[in-house]
């Protein structure tokens, strides 16, 4: 069994970006493979120059007359990501296509971050499993 | 057959409450085990206090220029959860590490929460089937 | 082997779709069937008349002090999807409750939509395979 959990990350803000962590950091605990693809604005919360900034929360979160917790700016999920790594069989791989839209380098990002691939390079690992979008 | 469906409901706006209460349902329908992990803004619309109220709809829904339609009010998602439970086998968890960021107490929340319990705990009940983050 | 997957699409901005379409056109060259049931904000963006209309772009997106990739107009999500059928096994199912809460009759949605069902049908569908919600 132990078939791989397949992440497309998508959403680059905090809480988002959290709880993705700790759905990898989960399944790398429990021996499942884990593949992430990560695109668009989870791409660009991975650059080196931006990955320990503030990346905001989810709309709902912010809406006039809601206040977000005070805990919102302490989710340490680049950290949770790295811890995962060490866990478990956790690939993060960069979008190709996502790189070219974001005009991103690979040096220009964390060196969490495995290597570069397309899409269906991607699904090709995804042949059994879960795939998750966030 | 029959593998589980297991779903991450992250998000608090009415209309994707609603997506997911309708896969819920439909899943339960179908005599697929359902179970939900409540996270984040979810989380919050299921307190007591809170989930009859208006939880808005998504960033796309409400941009200048843009009248979400008028039976946006009326998505009765809370009643359609609680009839999937009725329905089927379905669990409705909230994730411990929301309650912490939230500051919500078990007893905040509507009684169709089942329990409390971690992504793990969570995940290890996904080892078959999908895995939909919504 | 060669499970479906199965794909619920929600959300309606040109970053959300064009990731959705990416999805679609990969597993169809994989030769994997490919079943999208297109509702609530995505379903709207599936309008004859709105479909080659700007999205615009996810929340994270379009914050202050955040300048969206020049690019970010030129996601040809809608072409990708017509690609993707002519390459594979792709349905795109359009959710009747959907059009009936954005008030849409069949003749106003775009012609790569196959057909309009319920999510239970939908479901049936997916009984192997990953579920993905977008």
């Amino acid at each position: 069994m132990n078939d791989p959990i397949s992440i497309v990350l998508f959403s680059g803000t905090d809480d988002k970006l959290h709880a993705a962590a700790t759905i990898v950091a989960g399944a790398a605990a429990l021996d499942r493979p884990v593949n992430v693809l990560v695109q668009f604005w989870a791409l660009d919360a991975f650059r080196t120059d931006r990955i320990d900034q503030d990346h905001g929360l989810a709309f709902e979160a912010v809406r006039p007359g809601r206040t977000p917790p005070a805990k919102a700016g302490a989710l340490p999920w680049a950290e949770t990501f790295r811890q995962a790594k060490q866990l478990g069989e956790v690939r993060i791989r960069a979008c190709s296509a996502s790189m070219e839209y974001l005009d991103i380098d690979p040096s220009q990002l964390d060196p969490m971050v495995d290597d570069v691939c397309g899409i269906a390079s991607f699904l090709l690992d995804a042949d059994t499993g879960p795939v998750v979008f966030i």
